[in-house]
């Protein structure tokens, strides 16, 4: 079973380190993790994608909760929300097959941000079905590298 | 002085607090840091942005390649690379000021991800100055909630 969450935190060494170690600890996998500024100085935002039993996870968050650089903890279990995750691939691409990686960026609204004689450089935002379908897609070129943030969520609507 | 480094690790439970414990023994304090899948199953990547002294970062480095489960450590100190990170914003924006916010969202080639009767989510990608700059235009209509997912890095051209 897949859970997000979100996590405000106080944005100060060791917090992250502690967080990961809570999660590991427990022997969770994490599938994604990310951490990054808000709108609060001072204050960080984790998303958290990981794989568990929902008691497990239950606990968790309520360890999370009783951490003191841990101001809020939002579980997405029973709300509607955003997921989304950011990707940069490299693939081969001689001149021939430019026109090709074109119309599958184009496809995908994926963002061209670097060409070489041989290769291009893909950014594509999306949830994680999109990100595999171009994956897929993009696989017979040859991918020299591939490097994703990790999923940020948040909840639809005005709440 | 902003040091860029890239990770390939084990895709291992743990893996992420050793790493970001490394960094906090040292006290380096993390702006960034990233995980997530390769284009090899089992190896993950982690894009990790420090603020910190040059000759503190490189014995970091070091140690970094020295833990069994890292695999390769990539600092951009000395290489052109491409960064980008992503942003979910939830503004306020009654029905009355949803041009105004849209206008914005194109001249940032933002998507837009939601509306609700108060409010807009918009999806931006790029570097930390055109991610601060939307920012700055969008805070006067009242951000209500933002995550960013961190920054990932890549060498430009065919490396």
């Amino acid at each position: 079973m897949k859970h997000t969450i979100a996590a405000m935190v106080e944005n100060k060494p060791g917090v992250l380190a502690r967080i990961s170690g809570l999660f590991s600890a427990r022997a969770f996998n994490i599938m994604s993790l990310t951490v990054g500024e808000t709108e609060v100085s001072d204050v960080s935002r984790m998303t958290i994608v990981v794989k568990g039993d929902d008691k497990i996870l239950e606990q968790v968050v309520k360890q999370l909760n009783k951490l003191p650089d841990v101001i809020k903890v939002i579980d997405f279990k029973n709300e509607e929300f955003i997921d989304r995750d950011l990707m940069l691939v490299k693939v081969n691409a001689s001149k021939a097959l430019r026109g090709e990686i074109i119309e599958i960026a184009n496809i995908f609204r994926a963002n061209i941000l670097d060409v070489s004689a041989d290769t291009m450089t893909i950014e594509l935002t999306g949830r994680e079905t999109k990100l595999e379908g171009a994956i897929r897609l993009l696989r017979p070129y040859g991918i020299k590298e591939m490097v994703r943030a990790g999923v940020v969520a948040m909840s639809r609507g005005r709440k």
